[in-house]
């Protein structure tokens, strides 16, 4: 969708994603190889009783499905950044995951109005409609490409 | 090291690592496949003039340095969240990454004494010493187990 489409209020929604044990692993013993997101055995040992996923990981499923929803027709050309983040629920093989995504501003830059800027609260949630994710996030749009259009 | 040895004030440091093309699309193309992460060709016409790490990737490489570095033989079973997050420079292909995570206050629970809770603010720096991502992490440590040992 294209930055004109984003509208204050408006509820994104992607996914659903299912989170296998194999990818589980295949992401945390590349980026973040915790036993409690690595180690299937000791992890079934451990406080979690059994594996979680990396918060890293829910983040970057989170990011996939946004993309998917809305962003990969867009005009965006990056992030500055994030407000807060909070993982509230571990995430465990065969969870499946979806997202909301609430449009919360839309403006463009007073100084420069071929940039576009949406900001936007992300919450994931799995199969039980547990909020597993949550984020702000802020997006920016290139909005000289549809000029020369 | 384990959770008694962080100190208000230390700076732990990780890497470096460097990032390679191939490493960027293939995390871009399976978690974030915009055209400026996941499509050299085109990125080398758009405005970054070249292909840049997802944010999402830079986090997890961050996260990676900081398992090495100080948390892989510790007590911590995860993390409720962060602060906020800069993604301030992009990151690209060869660029060699490092860690320098300053730690901000060390704490064991009043409610809990065995849940430890340690605040970090984490810089990642490139080869030009160019802070890319900057970010506030809370990191629990069960500290039952040493109880037990």
């Amino acid at each position: 969708m294209k930055f004109a489409e984003f509208k204050q209020g408006m509820v994104i929604k992607g996914g659903p994603v299912t989170v296998t044990e194999a990818e589980i692993l295949a992401f945390a013993r590349q980026y973040d190889p915790q036993w409690f997101h690595a180690d299937p055995a000791r992890a079934a040992q451990g406080r979690w009783g059994g594996l979680i996923a990396s918060g890293w990981h829910t983040c970057a499923l989170a990011m996939r499905m946004a993309v998917d929803a809305a962003l990969h027709d867009s005009e965006s050309f990056g992030s500055p950044g994030l407000g807060e983040v909070r993982w509230r629920v571990p995430v465990r093989p065969g969870d499946q995951l979806r997202l909301e995504a609430r449009v919360q501003a839309v403006r463009t830059s007073s100084s420069r109005p071929d940039l576009g800027i949406t900001s936007w609260t992300w919450v994931v949630l799995n199969q039980h409609d547990e909020g597993v994710l949550e984020l702000d996030a802020t997006i920016l749009f290139d909005l000289s490409e549809d000029k020369s259009g």
